[in-house]
């Protein structure tokens, strides 16, 4: 999986790549640890899944099948720890996100901020699209997110949408809401379907019963959301969804990036766009 | 205002366009007088417009103003009745429409199988995309239409979403309504995003009188909709909008085509995407 580059490029963008450089050579010496969210801006913030090789072929294929909430942008071979140049300049897995979360038989593990010594030569990872890439084109095309206005996390549900399985991965997609004025929500579906990359056009809108959603004041995780009169609830399928899949398939190792402790590659987020 | 024409064309494409232009030949030779509803598949068929160039210059700038309802697709040069060749091939205003309707100071005054003996040397035609352009590919996509489902007219409402006025040309932007299922709403407004200049996509979903219609099941024009459960109505700008202002702008001639008698081009409706 490769990235298409736009021809040309600003004097801006040759700075965006250089800040997101300096931010990862920061975060690979460990002097940044902490959150991505709001860094390295206009810049592709990618979910992260780590499996071995023998898990990874059914993962691939899950990921093909589910491109909403498993939207691949690029893989690494196994063994080798650095992702196709494509997505960034010598972007090591292994020390490039901030944190890490291992999970041993689906079990929480350990926490760590580098991967080195865990790293095997069966490893392979998968780079994932994030929500922050059609947030930040929502946001350009003059729209206003709640859970930034509020200052909250985006709430998250679990749906009973099945995503399409492939081997030991299966389970329900969870989804991401935000709320919108109809004429906002058009304009929201009309943006985000050009960047199917990072979870595309929604997966429903209005009524949350509809996708197995009892209680809308009650999610899974995030704050309780602010719904104004006339607005509908717009969800679209999370990158959370392949990391609690995979947690629940118990590979005997799995390695992911801490949720907001992202990998920052050296690409912009209009060139994920179609 | 031309066409970018797609590169390359398939024999098929051939066929459809000597389809098109010799069901002109026929319309004009007055052979085919009826509606153009579902003739020439794959066809950009247009509304037209044709006003004095005193009244043309704030006609063209309020197309400009409210592309939603008036997507124009070409014009003609005052006092030629011949369209840009981008458009077609010999397409000629005056007797290339199946039924015209000529309104003096806003009246209906007659209605006319060719205009030649009325067409005047300061005549400007403008010819605008419609929505059977954006239909064909939402039924390309998979989805199904209620009003072929039902074989009937699609149900129009007048809103109280403003055009923006331009001169003499002012009034509120009438609609066009199809249900459908939330996640289908999204692929359809995906779909029309990439049609522009045949309406785009939707101005509203959901609540109809959020936009001032107050009875969805009385509609100013067509049948009544059967919408089902968990359908939500959507709403997109319609070609009887700019109709409607311009007999209301009263000025002295006005010609359109008779509604569903549209103008059949050379054009693919694909040739329209962006």
């Amino acid at each position: 999986m490769g990235l298409a580059l736009t021809p040309s490029l600003s004097r801006d963008d040759d700075a965006r790549r250089l800040d997101a450089q300096d931010l990862r050579a920061r975060i690979r010496s460990g002097a940044h640890d902490s959150l991505t969210t709001g860094l390295a801006p206009g810049m592709v913030q990618l979910n992260l899944a780590i499996l071995p090789k023998a898990w990874a072929g059914n993962f691939k294929h899950f990921c093909e099948l589910n491109p909403k909430p498993c939207p691949l942008v690029s893989m690494t071979e196994p063994g080798n720890p650095i992702f196709p140049s494509g997505i960034g300049d010598d972007l090591d897995v292994r020390s490039d996100a901030p944190r890490y979360l291992v999970f041993c038989n689906g079990i929480l593990a350990d926490e760590v901020t580098d991967i080195t010594k865990l790293w095997e030569d069966d490893f392979v990872a998968f780079g994932m699209g994030c929500s922050y890439s059609f947030e930040e084109a929502l946001v350009s095309g003059g729209l206003s997110l709640r859970h930034i206005e509020q200052k909250t996390k985006v709430p998250l549900y679990v749906t009973d949408i099945a995503t399409e399985p492939s081997g030991p991965f299966h389970g329900p997609t969870i989804v991401s809401m935000r709320p919108f004025l109809p004429e906002d929500a058009v304009r929201a579906i009309e943006i985000t379907a050009k960047y199917p990359r990072v979870h595309g056009t929604p997966v429903h809108f209005g009524n949350p019963k509809m996708i197995g959603i009892d209680d809308i004041a009650d999610p899974y995780s995030g704050a309780p959301p602010v719904i104004h009169v006339n607005e509908v609830p717009v969800f679209w399928a999370c990158g959370v969804t392949p990391q609690i899949i995979v947690e629940h398939a118990k590979p005997p190792i799995c390695i992911t990036h801490k949720p907001g402790h992202m990998l920052i590659t050296d690409r912009l987020n209009t060139e994920l766009a179609n």
